[in-house]
């Protein structure tokens, strides 16, 4: 089913965005801060809207991607009457700026949908792109058919936070990973051996050490931390030669040195029998 | 082919060694600083050895896997005469650990090589163990058989400290990846969602990925980082959701205040358009 879909925002993102929904064949009205952008858009049949109020009076279903929140709340305090609309906010941001912005959309009679997009620009629409939702559930079923354009839809719950707080878990671990991987690249190239090829080595290792994640997670689930595979104590003892070697062979160890003290702090709480598990517990500060 | 093999030092690791050997035909002789971790191999068949020199008479093959390389130059001391025997140290250790032992056996006319086990011991002999060597090539080809008992065998090189390197290169690639787990993990608990639940996502996304690693690596080889997909610039746009997304639900961020500081670095040095590639090349030091 078509329908009439607004976008504001035509960074890389909204551009790809944009240009989905008009592959989908929706009715597609386009704004950006400047109109230069909207160039490729109206050569594919968008329209082109002169201000936020313009473009959100267009259509029930208003898309915002924009570079930062404070973008998006100048963005909201111009959209002019958008009583009954449903304003899906994709920009990145935190579970806590989306609270707030559902809020406010609720003081103006919207319905809000925050969103966090799993996938760079040239994913959407593609197999592999998917978003999470959260906020205005039945705003979610009535609009979820259209926003199925960028990729797969996942509900995480009627907290406006919660998909945010999805999103940035997810690339939290990605970092973390790329974290080990540049780490291991500038320890193995030290040697002139090439981190391209080493990488064949490296990423079914890693894949292969991922498979123990929901191991980790059933053990911060229950609290049941102790292991005989890998202890805190045998990870300790390790944990030497890594220093020592990133400084032998020249490589900062800069980004370890606080998994290390994190490790040393935990064994001094007395958890040396447990798994690296027991570690996420002490990231866990009181609020 | 069946053959004499002994094996020095008995803990979690080096009697899964032993037990493997034996498992596999040969004629193995144990010996352990206390005696009684000798009982189980003896009982499947293996002959107790009352000292290290005793150990090393038994066999032209003697395979080293002690705790700490202090220990190992301690029982080194002691081995008698190993003139043409192979010795092959399997106790973890860094790339220097291993020049400096190659060096010692060589002064004693043996034969050296280098290990690094990608295993725990409940691993050892399983379909997903190996074991990197490096050293005396000429002793690898002559042993490599027998070594097989272990799990696969992979040669890295003649530098003794070749295999080490492969060893901590891939522990550290799993190190960082641990990282982005727990922090993951640490966040969702904020928010009382499973983290066993919460894997089942997070293994598939961070799995796709590594995906990118090969690509990194080879930016990393050519020393071309310039990306259309996930400039240093736009991670440093982002980070600060991150830190406050941390902050706001009691997560520590001590394990990423170090990479978000180096991503600030490499913009300093005028690297926003490149990607995160170029981290690699900031994490190494002159020497």
């Amino acid at each position: 089913m078509t329908t009439h879909v607004s976008v504001l925002g035509l960074g890389m993102m909204g551009s790809a965005l944009a240009t989905a929904l008009l592959k989908a064949g929706h009715h597609v009205t386009v704004w950006n801060r400047s109109p230069a952008r909207t160039g490729p858009l109206v050569a594919q049949g968008a329209l082109p809207a002169g201000t936020p109020a313009e473009a959100a009076a267009a259509s029930p279903l208003v898309v915002v991607c924009l570079l930062t929140d404070d973008t998006v709340h100048e963005v909201f305090d111009t959209l002019g009457d958008v009583t009954g609309k449903t304003l899906v906010n994709l920009t990145n941001g935190t579970p806590a700026q989306a609270r707030e912005l559902a809020a406010r959309a609720a003081d103006h009679g919207a319905h809000y949908l925050d969103g966090g997009i799993m996938a760079v620009p040239q994913m959407i629409a593609g197999p592999h792109a998917y978003v999470f939702y959260s906020g205005d559930e039945q705003a979610y079923e009535t609009h979820r058919a259209t926003l199925a354009a960028f990729g797969g839809t996942k509900w995480t719950g009627t907290d406006p936070g919660r998909a945010a707080l999805y999103d940035l878990a997810l690339l939290t671990g990605m970092y973390g990973m790329v974290v080990g991987v540049l780490q291991a690249f500038a320890l193995v190239r030290t040697e002139h051996i090439s981190a391209e090829e080493f990488s064949e080595l490296l990423v079914p290792w890693v894949t292969a050490m991922l498979a123990s994640a929901p191991e980790m997670g059933r053990a911060i689930d229950t609290g049941q931390h102790l292991t005989d595979v890998s202890s805190l104590a045998v990870n300790q003892a390790a944990f030497p030669n890594f220093t020592a070697t990133f400084r032998d062979q020249g490589v900062s160890p800069e980004l370890f040195v606080p998994f290390q003290a994190l490790l040393d702090r935990a064994i001094a709480e007395g958890h040396a029998a447990d798994g690296l598990s027991r570690l996420a517990d002490l990231l866990t500060v009181e609020r």
